[in-house]
């Protein structure tokens, strides 16, 4: 139903107006100018960089996570239960795999796709998570990599959502430095054309209900990809148990992945891939994600504790939001707040014309998380003791906010790969 | 001129040990020095700070904590319950009302009890909750406010932890500002010698299970104390549902208080306490707890924090432990663990000698509750995507800190209230 | 001979490029992705955001401030002396009142501007303080609210830097509270046509040096604005002492203005501004440049600091910048400068197009300025005990943007103005 | 089970006072219960720790020092002059070497040397690196590895401040690690009993005044201690220019030290010691009294910012002191103050017993540098522009602590230290 408004083909952004319209605009908005006010929603009026498009897309992606999204976060985050038709109406409405041109996917900007990622994690964390490891990671890897029979096969399915995919890189024993991954592939000494994987990854979003797998696995030595369809495996080849107990993105399912002599067609494996090269651009893109989706988040944070603070009184009927303590801490999560965004339409632009070198994301991945984690838990003080009550949603995004600056890259290791770029030096070791 | 002052010949200062033993044990600690060494879990020797009896206490209550407390607070935590055997067995071990001389209670000293505390509170800030409670609370109202009466027949029991308290203080619309409670006590006009309680309390720690509940209530416009009892109320006239779903503090019980007329005997009022004073000497003392509580969450972070980075190895197989800015957050939590515990043992003996200010429990309260949290948010930066896995324990132990630091004042209250002492001038409003 | 660059009508920024070039040059620009590395000087490639134009005035501000303020700031810092031909080196440059369209000025875009009060400050914010103060509040003021004929005697001067202007607002007794100001205005009773202006006014930066001192003060009450020519005043007036022995912003020269009752004649006081709205129209474009400015001090910080950790071995040969606790330092400082660069583009961009509300710059010039302070600060503990040599540069600019932090609307107060922005609500008493 | 160790009766904890003491103090200290009250300048009333001589010393510094210290400070600073006869009234007074006992030194407390040092440094850093530089590092090193003649011959002089001392230990390109120094001694191939020492050191406090230097240098590859007479140097062997233009510590002097075959008789070398050992000692003493310095320093901050927001009054009248963002940030400094000088004085304790380890100064001098320097910038920011004068002494307390935090031991390297002993793991290469 959300489609329609998803446009099929790429247009640039309109931004602060071609030159040709500038005397009349200018003259315009110069009329315009009483009317023109501080909306701490948008302090820096970012919409002006966006297309109208753009605005339509991001408008459908924060109604459908406000109407859909929203009335079942708390029962999910309780639970630490992922509703698999989630995906499917994500697909429907055109979210799955937006920036990819063709295969049934809507082909959108990069930046409008950032704004739709920021809607749904407006709502959790989680959510993002499974349209994150559904688009960037599976879907991508598929598209950057994969063989055309690979791309028509499951692109199609996987766009509408009724194919789920998921993301085998993390090692138990590896988390930062996944070169050092234990997961192997050999040739089938029996089989003619097949690999057989062995070894096992951990903190695999959507691990227990993927349908396709990409695992990363050393062959020879050497890292490669491969597609793995869990009805093709033998019994007892491939297990993805769920990991429970989550402290943070409950909403969103987790697993392992168990790996003993899996079966994998030659033609499953990414033919042109190798190293690190395939996994990093995948997580590339992924974090693309973050950097736009935890500013949602902190967007929430931030409108649900000025609610808090204008509603609550406290010492002679004074609302909080009098208090100069608390408008410090709004002040302070609403401009990194507009500044991790404008950042992000920056390197949105930037990605769209191809311009992206990955530090640039690592810059944006750490900053926005960093922040948002900082601001949210700044403002969960607002709500007092009130906060432990999961009604008012502040404790759920800190908690989620915790996770998303710690995957995909630590926070602490795309500092040394920023100062890495920056001094030529590197620091790991 | 100045020089007459500074004596001529070396003088020992006359703390850290009595007067007797300086001889002796300054010569045996001379022959020692070359066996000093560092100890990261006690690096300025606040041990040399405390009995030999308030040693074995603190040996005790950590004992007791780690082999019963520990084993079973993964489960409680996740499923938001509450073993009521637990006050049965702190009672037993003399950890309730402890400082109270006297109607079955051990009588130590406040620093013992602050010791006792800190191991609790190394399981969980909701264990030590319930503890403080029971203890600086329930038993500390009617051990200062109550009749003789009133202690003989609750407080040996209570110590004993068969019968439990409850402090319902705190209001729905009411929660830094307690002054302004609605809930009222009113003379019955049918019964002679009785009072009538309406209202409703919220956040109140154990009133689903409480036996004995402390009210704090107007009477004629002023703030009065009333010990309700469970079993005396009639039908319909008290309801303490539980507060379910928190985001923080899950291993201990929560609740509201609803009173409809609930009947209290005269007798049952306390007789010579009016206003805040009663309320605010009562916190004072559970804020004290609070202070050394989280030292004990903390040092229980450093160490796990400290472990996992030892054994975690990343980047060339070197442990994390290796890099410096796992390090750095290492030394940060140490130092201010240290700094907080040597403030909790100074204001424990201020307060043994009867020369505690409130303002002194503000300080410590605060920051040690503001550091513990920060710095249990650091280390868990350490565990990377493991910090999710609850039985990594360090993400339950950053939930629960952020209650402590917003509960029974939350840190800016705080800071206002020392800001107050500090200039003279109030900034509330 | 800078002149030449600047251009002298307004052009649009390019930005993003246009919808009719998006095919070919998108074609382009994929070819050239090999080439794209990270920059840590415009890490996020601001510089396609920016028309050739205005890069080159950035260019050409850059060539001037290195080599004709950085060889005498040192020097000048040191004896707290400003040379007065650095103005008129600035006028012949073009820097002066850039933004004025007519009167001898360049008529350059905001964003242009801001690139010129960025390359100033990379040498010192004294030296950018007294561009500000000559461009946005001292021409800024006549230029917005002066009468055609005060625009036509007093601009192309001040546009040369023949004529020193100085902004009269701030007293000893009201820094942040303006409105409370003590300075009078009243008729003169002898004199047909004249003002006497009476009162003090303090920290107005080149008010020693001044020709022309624009001056607010109350008339009736209501808060106005007057030129005053210092050459028209009789002896005993006016005085202007410069104020010494400044522990930052030495560069720049400051002073106080005591009038005892100073003639001014009706046709230099502004028709029509009444109460704070004039000087704060003006404060606001002085605002605007301290938030470019500040992040090129911040840039130059940088760029020593790793340059410093690059030259500079300790333990077994390694330089500085292998340790990982300075690159996080500088991975920091690098993120803050681009964000709030960024931010400071776009804000141009709304100034440009009427689109400005004074939030929006209350906003950057907070964030930019404690940033860039923080930062600054972390860096400086790069060069350990070499920062306190002054050759290092990093403690004048240290010591300099805490001048900039608290200046013009100290932080704590634009956060408030911010926090009022916000919830509506206002936290100032 | 746990029972039997909890104490039945009340026992006050030993400290505080001696036994002897116990009843009478208890009782007359529960009598003044009611006039104990919160002194923000003693917040957790840690005279309660001291020896009445300690606090007699205490006070007789803190007279010296405002009385002689303060009123040439601020000439000093911005001249950058050491008046040489401030030694000489510090060696009247007894403050010069006071932890030694016999050759003409005081012998007092450790402590009580710890009180002293603060009282010189709440009027500057500098004064207080003088009079460091003179005890801790050049008697220090002379008392604890000069043989018996060199004590006797130097002591008694160095105590009365009538021969002035300097310790030449960094170097120009070895900062952090002194491990790697390029001085050397060799034997004098021409006269018997004599070494020559070549080499340069820098950032030598009192080196352009001293008139005995103490100088680490590599003979035959090991680390050796000298004791260098300036009087004794030929011509042309020895230089000490003054480093100028510093951007903090002004007040102090600071120089180089170049050696040309200085000649030093054999009997002039520390017979004991070779190694990093010898210069880490002494450094050791001066970090505990940069410590306790810091500490005084802060006072002095808090004291004048407190005393500068209650006269300050902005906005309808008010003083700044009611303010909450002017609050928070005298709370937190007054918290750390107290807190960290408690950490000193239980230091002060430990070494008093023997009982030291180095580590316990690195966690005392990092914390307590980071700390002042923290809140010195964050009380500065009270004075708003004022702050720029140098009347208001703060913009010289936090140019002064910078200094503190990065000499003798930067903040990071500190940490480095702490991390190792924490984790049993170096990170410095």
């Amino acid at each position: 139903m959300f489609r329609t408004v998803v446009r099929s083909h790429i247009r640039l952004a309109k931004h602060l107006q071609p030159s040709s319209l500038r005397t009349e605009s200018q003259w315009l908005r110069t009329q315009c100018r009483a009317a023109s006010t501080f909306d701490y929603k948008d302090p820096l009026q970012l919409r002006n960089l966006l297309e109208d498009e753009e605005i339509a897309i991001a408008s459908t992606a924060k109604e459908y996570s406000q109407q859909k999204l929203l009335p079942r976060v708390l029962a999910a985050y309780r639970d630490e239960n992922f509703d698999k038709s989630i995906l499917k109406e994500m697909g429907e409405a055109g979210f799955l795999g937006a920036t990819i041109t063709g295969y049934g996917c809507a082909g959108v900007s990069d930046v409008a796709m950032g704004l739709i990622t920021k809607e749904v994690e407006r709502v959790d964390s989680g959510y993002r998570s499974a349209l994150s490891v559904q688009s960037s990671l599976s879907m991508g890897a598929i598209h950057d990599f994969g063989t055309e029979e690979l791309k028509e096969q499951f692109l199609p399915k996987m766009a509408k959502g009724t194919v789920v995919g998921c993301f085998g890189l993390t090692e138990p024993n590896h988390g930062s430095d996944p070169g050092s991954m234990e997961t192997t592939a050999r040739v089938d000494p029996n089989r003619e054309g097949m690999y057989l994987l062995s070894g096992s990854k951990t903190w695999i979003t959507n691990s227990p209900i993927a349908d396709v797998l990409i695992v990363w696995a050393k062959l020879d030595g050497k890292i490669r990809g491969f597609l793995v369809e869990r009805d093709r495996c033998p019994p007892g080849t491939l297990e993805t148990p769920a990991i429970k107990n989550k402290t943070g993105l409950r909403a969103s399912i987790t697993g392992m992945i168990h790996m003993d002599n899996v079966p994998v067609p030659k033609e499953f494996m990414f033919p042109d891939v190798e190293g690190l090269r395939g996994p990093f651009a995948c997580l590339n893109n992924a974090r693309y994600g973050i950097a736009w989706g935890t500013m949602g988040a902190l967007e929430d944070c931030i409108e649900r504790a000025r609610e808090y603070s204008l509603s609550r009184k406290q010492f002679k009927g004074n609302p909080l939001a009098k208090y100069q303590l608390i408008q410090k801490k709004l002040a302070d999560a609403v401009t990194d707040a507009t500044f991790g965004l404008l950042a992000c339409v920056q390197v949105g632009r930037l990605k769209e014309q191809g311009l992206l070198v990955p530090e640039m994301i690592s810059m944006i991945k750490r900053q926005n998380c960093d922040r948002s984690l900082a601001h949210a838990r700044h403002l969960q003080e607002i709500f007092g003791g009130n906060a432990v009550a999961d009604e008012y949603h502040i404790g759920r995004h800190v908690a989620n906010l915790f996770v998303a600056q710690t995957y995909e890259g630590q926070s602490d290791i795309h500092s040394l790969i920023l100062g890495r770029a920056i001094t030529g030096v590197q620091a790991f070791c």
